[in-house]
């Protein structure tokens, strides 16, 4: 259950009720693929760090371990001991980016297992199914991402089956929530608005999602290659099309930038592996834009990654030691530099959540854009 | 300064006494390679375990990223943001197991780097420099680590010339105590016993160096591969000639098994890769033997590592969680068994010094032995 609690111009803050706690939105949802975040993070940081949301990768662990041992255990909560809300994305983007050999029918997708080559068929059914058993707190329906560019026809034929989909969805979630051996018989769906580049699409779409009242709605098949710009004027031309007192999620951005920009056309839920996947290489977000770590001049770098910041790497290690760490491929400096990027993301979503209950988000963000590009 | 406390038959439990901090022995030093603990472990979580002593490698922050660079950082306690006991070894060890094309003369040794291949020189003296840098707690006396086996007269010449590097070593560390830009002008220098597996060559060597008054004994050369009955053989008949109040540090050893006979025969540091190595590949330690969690017959399996332990690992994770992150290779899975197994080790050696206090050493020892060998 959303409630929208402030607008500030197109920007909106508002609060997800689910079984697993309430979510503030803006939020970033943290990814951990395989019920683990990358980089030696656990769910106990993560409840330190102050993070709201875990994501996890439905294909992933409909692979490896399974996600009939995961019921077993009680569920993806009990498995990870995490007890916040989780969201799993529906397979659906790492069919159609991971796997091999895979073949599109109306009923769903074959396609061979990227680990072990295995065939593995997945439809709408079948992802609810496995999310099911997961037992997370948000499913995602089971939708095609085609790729970027893509044609005008097919985008349109790819976004009609999404939508036939999305009504399977719809039907076999309700189903599974029905049946007394369901771990949560509250998860919630969120549909998954398509349609490429192509505004018009992407409008029609929404409407057409948009009257099956699902519980959140996400935009997705954006981040896919597609410009900056492309990506907000897409943005821009579809929330005002899907429920305001629903919650909007875009799917796989990304940058703290890019965030900013999302917020202010309307969005609400985020997730991005960036924190996880850039801290991992040396990277570290900032006020002051991205530091590379493993830049000479940090040899002698007494200083914290950032001052004033209340992450256990700054609070408590030098610039210098964790560039020592990355030089030396010791994975404590990959871990303190995730700890740090995920604390700036979520840290980063909190001062939105604050400005826009405050009506002052074109301010905040416009600071905040300065910020990043005025570097140290 | 060290204080003996107690003694239970050849056992025995006392205080160091550093200008880091009073160590209580018998204790495990952790090993923290290159400034840290391999595994995604930092010292916030060594306080956190509850570890007294951490061991870094004097060859390998020579070579990367350079005590020079250390010391301008304020030495190694800041560097790494550590302010117990540190012990450096002397770099001779790997110096002789890591470095390629070594030539040893009287004045030392002459090698490249297993990094970048560039030519090294390492004496006495250079050991001395380079712990001074590190400014560690306790500095080790750059010795020779002969091979094992090796024959007697190897050994021997061996031996003499590690005492005459010994009293350069003394000599070395006492002038750079003395020096008014020395970061840690009480550095204790520990002398190191060799002798291969030749008693009276270890007896004569212990007489030799008991009579330099230095601040703690280490046995070396041992764990290089000779049977355990052979080890346990040396250090019983060396320990009774080397002093009663001063520190006995068997270098590099061993299992817990190792660590309790060791401790019966009267040595009172150790140090081992096991506990993080084991850990990294999938291994525990427990009071029921040493649990390989890639195993099948976890994948299921709710309970903790070990039942009552108070590690972060155990009192919050499963060991089919664990096992999952294993297989998939999360760095998750490696951190978690290593900070169980070094608090498996650190609350193993509180255990032991416990016992010997209270005069109940070789009933403990036998029980925790018998726990070992039972198995779960």
């Amino acid at each position: 259950m959303y409630t929208l609690i402030e607008q500030d111009g197109c920007a909106k803050s508002g609060e997800l009720k689910t079984v697993h706690g309430t979510i503030q939105t803006p939020v970033f949802m943290n990814v951990g693929t395989v019920a683990a975040i990358k980089g030696a993070v656990s769910t106990v940081d993560l409840n330190k760090i102050g993070t709201q949301v875990q994501l996890s990768n439905t294909y992933h662990l409909h692979v490896r371990p399974g996600d009939q041992l995961i019921k077993k255990m009680g569920g993806l909560h009990r498995f990870m001991v995490w007890d916040k809300p989780i969201l799993t994305d529906s397979g659906g983007f790492q069919v159609f980016s991971l796997a091999k050999l895979r073949t599109i029918k109306e009923e769903g997708v074959y396609f061979n297992s990227h680990i072990d080559g295995r065939k593995i068929f997945m439809g709408p059914e079948e992802s609810m199914q496995i999310q099911s058993n997961l037992a997370s707190t948000i499913a995602m329906a089971f939708d095609e991402c085609p790729p970027h560019p893509a044609d005008r026809a097919y985008i349109q034929t790819s976004v009609d089956r999404t939508t036939r989909w999305l009504v399977r969805c719809k039907n076999e979630m309700d189903r599974l929530n029905s049946l007394s051996d369901t771990i949560n018989k509250k998860q919630m769906l969120f549909g998954i608005n398509q349609g490429g580049t192509y505004a018009d699409i992407r409008i029609e779409h929404a409407k057409v999602i948009s009257d099956m009242d699902l519980d959140g709605y996400a935009i997705g098949g954006l981040a896919v290659g597609e410009s900056h710009e492309d990506m907000y004027h897409i943005i821009e031309e579809t929330t005002p099309y899907l429920p305001l007192n629903k919650p909007v999620y875009l799917m796989g951005v990304g940058t703290p930038a890019n965030i900013l920009e999302a917020v202010e056309r309307g969005v609400d839920f985020f997730d991005c592996v960036y924190p996880s996947r850039n801290g991992r290489h040396g990277h570290a977000y900032t006020n002051h834009g991205k530091m590379n770590l493993l830049n000479a001049k940090y040899e002698l770098d007494d200083r914290p990654i950032e001052e004033g910041c209340a992450c256990l790497a700054c609070q408590t290690y030098s610039r210098a030691y964790i560039r020592h760490l990355l030089k030396a491929k010791e994975m404590l400096g990959m871990r303190l530099l995730v700890l740090h990027n995920l604390y700036f993301y979520n840290n980063m979503m909190e001062e939105i959540r604050e400005a826009i209950r405050s009506k002052q988000y074109k301010q905040y963000k416009k600071q905040k854009l300065e910020g990043f590009l005025r570097g140290e």
